[in-house]
């Protein structure tokens, strides 16, 4: 596998999975009929930084954003999302990518990771912890989850 | 006192306490020189509703955003921004402006608010307390306080 920042033509390739994570409606917080337009603006405007994966076969299979997650007095802490083509799931690829952009963002400069909205039923939210992350609080029932019902989004922490 | 939805020529009333505000760098998650073009997008761009407060001599003493605090299936959620002209503070004009932004906020079909980043030093946490806000969590040592040195950045919420 390779890691490494997105380049601009990269987009078209992390769309198609892009599209259908969020389209699915059960782990990000953004309109599930996000145009492509939108999600481009979403994932990859500045100040945000891109990193995508690819595996042995130049298949790109999964892609990180990170991006300061305050301004001003607060700028020093990132925020970061990640995404993994359903395809390839569970073959260490988000692991590996958010070993590697923990890593960029504290030679970035940043402190600390924040997420502010991860859906308590996001299988993700076991690597989080695994990697260090610590829930700090949970909004309750702001996830209207289609198999879950309404659940909660965790804010979680990490120092880095 | 007259609260009510701001129309397109009170930005320049809101802009000098605005700018004050943010540039003293204590309360808010913004860069201390944001520009007035930069605040007026932060303060005012759709989908923000944007209040404002006129004392009984028809001055601008207060205004107030409220927005969806995420999208898609978290879209019931509300966050939203207040900030009381320094020279017209402690006289109830923030507590009033959020009662009339609660009151709007569940009008308009949000379910609860969350404020996602209150510095743990600014004394309108007693406020939010009172209006029944909880701490959901404590972002610790995020903001850079010009006296207080590192401080934490509150998540709080109401449920409407």
């Amino acid at each position: 596998m390779q890691i490494r920042e997105a380049a601009a033509d990269d987009w078209p390739r992390i769309w198609p999975f892009w599209h259908r994570v969020v389209s699915a409606g059960e782990t990000y917080t953004w309109a599930r009929d996000t145009s492509e337009e939108a999600a481009r603006a979403l994932w990859t405007s500045p100040p945000k930084r891109v990193y995508v994966v690819e595996d042995e076969t130049g298949t790109l299979v999964a892609s990180a954003y990170l991006t300061p997650n305050y301004g001003g007095p607060a700028a020093r802490v990132a925020n970061a999302g990640f995404m993994v083509d359903p395809d390839h799931a569970g073959l260490g690829y988000g692991r590996a990518l958010a070993e590697h952009v923990l890593t960029a963002a504290k030679a970035h400069g940043f402190e600390a990771m924040v997420f502010n909205s991860v859906v308590e039923t996001n299988p993700a939210v076991g690597l989080w912890k695994s990697l260090g992350f610590t829930v700090l609080g949970t909004v309750p029932e702001a996830f209207d989850h289609p198999r879950h019902g309404r659940v909660g989004l965790h804010i979680m922490h990490k120092t880095l």
